[in-house]
């Protein structure tokens, strides 16, 4: 799967603080799944991703037993969680119901593009607004019974147009960097208006 | 605090699928969760919720250890997750800030009206979009290592102007039925536009 991995330089991307890493998740966003196992990358699309503790920040995410992903991050340990937007409504969705199991080439074909970032041995989605490198915390109970994995979040970065100084700004940024908020069928909602309460 | 309890009549709540009740979640709201004890009732708001299963349907919820709603679930293995809405953003942030450790007349200081559902006895809060009958699945490890408690969605309502035949209908419901999803610092986003994937 190398093939369509390139070392990206997107001036875009700046590392976010960990003790606000749980900002990137905390509106619900439907959320891209990368792992990388053997030297083989898959990504995948979750809508039951949530942030699960502040420092150190922790997630969990549901992941089936059919999916390619779960079995690399089984293997690996590791993965990330990154933020699609609505420029990649397409391919979130198919992503999400494609599996590599069934097409070697599912990536390309599904027009994931990934580069890497120094430090971190994973495979990372151009074009998302943030991206979230995990470890998995093993808790097979949890894992076997219900899908259910918690990770710590020892990396969080975000592109600078839609995330910065610890906050969206969706507002103000392009709309096609909304995220997306999964319904079913291939209903997805973008992120909507700012409110603040006193 | 049964005086602001009132047996509510509202024409717009049905009942919503079992095998659909996902959805009413899916889209990653903050939520506000509501329990009873000894004839106490709380609400609180809790931005880390998310759907877990299907069918039966499942959820996760993040309950820290200092809220007197934790100790209400704790108690009774009962609970509400329901979906609040723009017209509810100061009241929802208020729950969510305010404990009733502190204050006895936390609900009506902000504004919360509770109801009942034939069959539950359970605090519903009035005016929100959907309802989540929820009966918590014990998981110890879960709940002391990581305040993550797991349980099954018993029974599930939505408001018909915003939620029906299986879709929220954000579009072209009234623009202040749209759920809020929390960021920090009382910045709250609406779900905005939809979008059909291919």
């Amino acid at each position: 799967m190398h093939h369509q991995r390139k070392t990206h330089v997107d001036n875009n991307i700046a590392a976010v603080e960990l003790a606000k890493a749980y900002r990137l998740l905390n509106h619900g966003p439907t959320v891209l799944v990368s792992a990388r196992s053997q030297g083989i990358d898959n990504v995948m699309a979750a809508a039951w991703c949530c942030a699960l503790d502040f420092a150190p920040p922790k997630l969990t995410v549901v992941l089936d037993k059919m999916t390619k992903t779960r079995e690399f991050i089984e293997q690996s340990g590791m993965f990330v969680i990154q933020v699609p937007t609505v420029a990649q409504l397409q391919l979130t969705h198919r992503v999400g119901s494609q599996s590599l199991a069934d097409d070697a080439n599912k990536l390309l074909n599904c027009g994931v593009e990934l580069f890497e970032m120094a430090g971190h041995d994973l495979p990372f989605v151009a074009g998302c607004s943030a991206w979230l490198a995990c470890k998995l915390i093993p808790e097979p109970n949890n894992q076997l019974q219900y899908d259910l994995f918690i990770a710590e979040v020892i990396g969080a970065w975000a592109d600078t147009q839609v995330f910065n100084h610890g906050h969206w700004h969706f507002d103000t940024a392009p709309a096609d960097k909304r995220s997306l908020h999964y319904i079913a069928g291939g209903q997805f909602y973008a992120i909507g208006e700012s409110f603040n309460a006193d």
